[in-house]
């Protein structure tokens, strides 16, 4: 495999940092996965937005405007012959003085790497359960996808040890957020619910091209806050992420979900998307 | 500078990890940072024994034995020629597969590096300010010293610009918890307090010695929460932090705190166990 390092495209042995970088000190560092069509990363300017607010949060200099990133990235997908693909964007503050403190640190790291993407088709439904590891509520923080992911990963083990596909994460509030590596939503009659920003959630690029989906569906689209208990009366559970696009939920702990013709629908208006805007 | 890395010592510039290390991608590891004073970690079984309970709770295999670990020690101080220095220790998960489940990442990467330690002498007193940024209530998580710190970056880069030395933490239930890199301390008439764990609090080696410090001294300990305004009236407030094991604080967002003599007791006591221990 080859990777974008910095400028340069070389190979997967030589796509090394620092073990002073503080993105391996201390995950200091954004990053965006996002699905590559026929040679087309899907949703690219708004996954280059989120990664610039973020950057800006962090006060992080993008290293390289998007338009000449945008280059890389077709010089990667060439060079790896990849045109379906995931594409991971990493940017870290890179090295600077010993602790906390970014001063000095102005020489960020900038990284892309392709990986295999998952199979066409409609995926099979998720088992789900909730994690008993939690996210601050009202924590700016949370709305930037950052390279601080343990909550995330030890959520997700837990999914792997319970045998089940994705754990969702509740706040410290008791609201359940999103998923280790989706966001969440639900059905309720007509409506698809979600939970708000300010509950902590991710500000996922898929979770925006569902609500869009969902507006041109006429479909009604709720933010609201709602309880793991609450949830598992729904009329129907899904989830959101780059890598799949949307997901069904068989069971949450254990318990089956009841199911609802919308999520299907709402998959298959974004599978016309992927395939129209990678045309 | 000569750092170790996965069973060697090499030069800084070879030190590196992929840019698929979990620590870089996720900051998915552990850390430990240390006094060194001639050529002994201080309170080296403490640190090690913190990051054991750390990797157990992340299901990271520590690569080396402590013994062995601690022999490397011993090679690195004499390889860079600096008995007096600071200690890192870095554990991350390696490398894996694509995005957060642990599985299969049975490789961790181990690092140590040493860096300057601070001047000998009672250090001057700090600007302290509270942070926008919380930390979550009653997250296991928090008490290991994780390589996710961006919560503890974006504090410490508020105190930079505030002109301060250390910003306090509060956790989502309203309570102080802790400095970005450092616990808190309060003189409460003849008592020092602390805040409890469960308020979400990184359990300090540092911390630990305070307390075993006080009782030396035959100072009452008491763990108790506290909000910021609280803490404003408090008859002295203090960090504890490897670095410089006992700091008082001057100034608690603007206000002038009250002094004490207690802190500098407790910092004279330590100065002489890290000596004791050093000999």
């Amino acid at each position: 495999m080859q990777i974008f390092l910095n400028g340069q495209v070389v190979p997967e042995e030589r796509a090394v940092v620092s073990v002073l970088d503080r993105g391996f000190l201390y995950g200091d560092g954004l990053f965006e996965t996002m699905r590559v069509r026929n040679g087309k990363p899907f949703r690219w300017d708004q996954h280059l937005e989120r990664l610039q607010r973020g950057a800006e949060f962090l006060k992080i200099k993008l290293p390289y405007p998007p338009g000449a990133l945008r280059r890389f990235v077709d010089e990667l997908i060439a060079k790896n012959e990849m045109p379906g693909a995931l594409l991971r964007l990493t940017l870290s503050r890179g090295v600077g003085v010993r602790g906390y403190s970014p001063k000095g640190a102005d020489s960020p790291t900038l990284v892309m790497s392709l990986h295999a993407a998952p199979a066409d088709g409609v995926p099979p439904r998720w088992k789900l359960i909730t994690s008993s590891h939690h996210l601050p509520a009202n924590e700016p923080l949370a709305q930037f996808k950052t390279c601080n992911k343990l909550p995330q990963i030890l959520a997700r083990a837990e999914a792997d040890a319970a045998g089940a596909n994705e754990a969702l994460l509740l706040n410290t509030d008791g609201f359940v957020v999103e998923g280790a590596s989706s966001n969440l939503f639900w059905v309720q009659g007509e409506t698809i619910c979600t939970p708000p920003l300010a509950a902590g959630v991710l500000e996922g690029v898929t979770r925006a091209v569902v609500v869009e989906i969902c507006h041109t569906l006429a479909l009604k689209v709720s933010e609201k806050n709602i309880t793991a208990e609450e949830l598992k009366r729904a009329d129907g559970i899904f989830v959101s992420l780059s890598s799949f696009g949307v997901v069904e939920a068989s069971s949450l702990d254990g318990e089956s979900c009841k199911q609802s013709p919308l999520p299907g629908k709402i998959l298959c208006r974004y599978s016309e998307l992927i395939e129209k805007e990678g045309a």
